[in-house]
């Protein structure tokens, strides 16, 4: 089945302090929800760096989910390592350190398998990172593509020049006002339309995702939850469900398709959040998922 | 046919700047917005009062619609009159001036048909008022009642009283907080059911409006619009469109009439927004408003 994800991205660790508890160390990572996420869907392929320090246990689970690991580059040295903690809102992480430590180095050279990948997902690293992997993968049916603030400042020409060659862009609220100048975030999705994008998602958090392309705008709430217990990789899961999805499909490229990635962003990330780390999301079922579905369904039906 | 929404509430003046444009001395008022967009769906009777200086002119958007201002009371003075300007996000409002005028001693006194409602519509008053109203009327199925940060700060006692009193009640996100001193809004949604309210709604601007009741959790999106021209009387659109699509119904209590009814209130607001006071809201053919609840039901169907 032609269904592999590239996933390239950080694999890290992280530290982690809300007003639920704490946590130190923990695998975190957007490649690392992404993946997991998206093996629910497709096949994934991950892409990134780790030091020495990196353990079996902290493979284990991509492992059980099956996740590609043969891109998953060992180096000397300390694996990526972020620090933050949230308000009671979860609306801003406040970074306390950011270690990248063998990251900073990362340069993702692809295999066969990786370069024939149905779907591409460009998690949030230095968009030089994402050209060179453009450069490399062979004709991907969809290339989808998340960024950040620190990415839209300091290497905003790269970053456009992704832009040019992606179907998908993930971008939060400000990420879109940030990168456009336009406040107005139709506005804004619009003018990323006209770079070539075909499809721009915009994460709205606790309020789920809107959409903006040329068969029309679409907003779709969350997955409601009443206990969040940690938001960190909520994005990254949403990507990596969003993309896993669509490259499970025949035809991806249509609104009605848009729409279920969507709404399957929005469930899988409704799991990352109960939980710190990978906890609840590599250890889901079919019939988890499902049911959760059928809630989302149900609700927006009148 | 039995659908009265008795509508209690400011009718006034707006004096509005926004990054479109300003307008001076239009109309305005919570009970003008909520009975203009009720009209569409049930007969709405509107108690409220206005100075001398409310003209014929004033009263034609009610009288198009049939609006029953039998309840209108005119006295000696002027009418209430607030100025107030929007940031280009319309997230806030900052109030110039509050010229209550006439309205400072409202004291709302029912006629037989009005005591006789099936539906009541507290807008945004005193809630004092509010119980004067609710012990004039006679059993009325639906009560749904709004109110605003002010009286959470200086009427709060009577405001409990209220709640304990009504079937719905409409709040946004920094309402829900401030009344029930707890930050996550479902946990704020399920205090107030505990007071015996059956359906607590809140109002989510521009990200639409959650619902916390006995029978479940709903989120729903707002109508997606490009163009947003005024703000002003959103969430009384959404408060009337909501009261008057229930009156109209025979059976109301449950959850999906509920969330029709929320539909309702988020596609009415988005017409309002549309314009400066009513000038979009009074004119809306039938036509108009199916072809929204329709695309608004396409965006969610998967």
């Amino acid at each position: 089945m032609n269904n592999e994800v590239l996933v390239v991205g950080s694999v890290a660790f992280d530290t982690i302090e809300n007003a639920n508890g704490s946590v130190q160390r923990v695998l975190g990572g957007a490649a690392s929800y992404a993946s997991i996420c998206a093996s629910y869907f497709a096949r994934p392929f991950v892409v990134g760096v780790v030091g020495t320090d990196f353990t079996e246990a902290d493979r284990t689970p991509f492992l059980k989910r099956q996740v590609n690991l043969d891109g998953l580059e060992v180096r000397e040295g300390k694996t990526f390592h972020w620090g933050g903690s949230y308000d009671k809102d979860f609306n801003t992480a406040v970074t306390k350190f950011t270690d990248l430590n063998v990251f900073q180095n990362f340069n993702p050279v692809l295999n066969e398998a990786q370069k024939n990948a149905k779907a591409v997902f460009l998690a949030n690293i230095n968009p030089e990172l994402q050209i060179s992997v453009l450069d490399q993968v062979k004709n991907p049916k969809i290339v989808a593509c998340d960024t950040m603030n620190y990415w839209i400042s300091s290497k905003k020409q790269a970053l456009l020049e992704v832009v040019k060659r992606i179907d998908v862009f993930f971008l939060n609220e400000s990420e879109a006002r940030q990168l456009t100048g336009e406040y107005n975030l139709i506005k804004a999705g619009k003018l990323l339309l006209e770079q070539g994008i075909k499809y721009v998602v915009i994460k709205l958090g606790s309020n789920g995702a809107m959409l903006v392309s040329r068969e029309g705008l679409v907003q779709l709430p969350p997955f409601v939850l009443e206990h969040v217990h940690d938001t960190t990789g909520a994005g990254d899961t949403f990507g990596g469900g969003f993309t896993g999805y669509l490259a499970s499909l025949d035809e991806w490229d249509n609104l009605q398709a848009i729409k279920r990635a969507m709404m399957i962003g929005n469930v899988m990330a409704s799991f990352t959040i109960e939980s710190f780390s990978v906890d609840r999301l590599a250890n889901l079922t079919q019939k988890d998922i499902d049911s959760r579905l059928k809630e989302y369904v149900s609700m927006l039906t009148f």
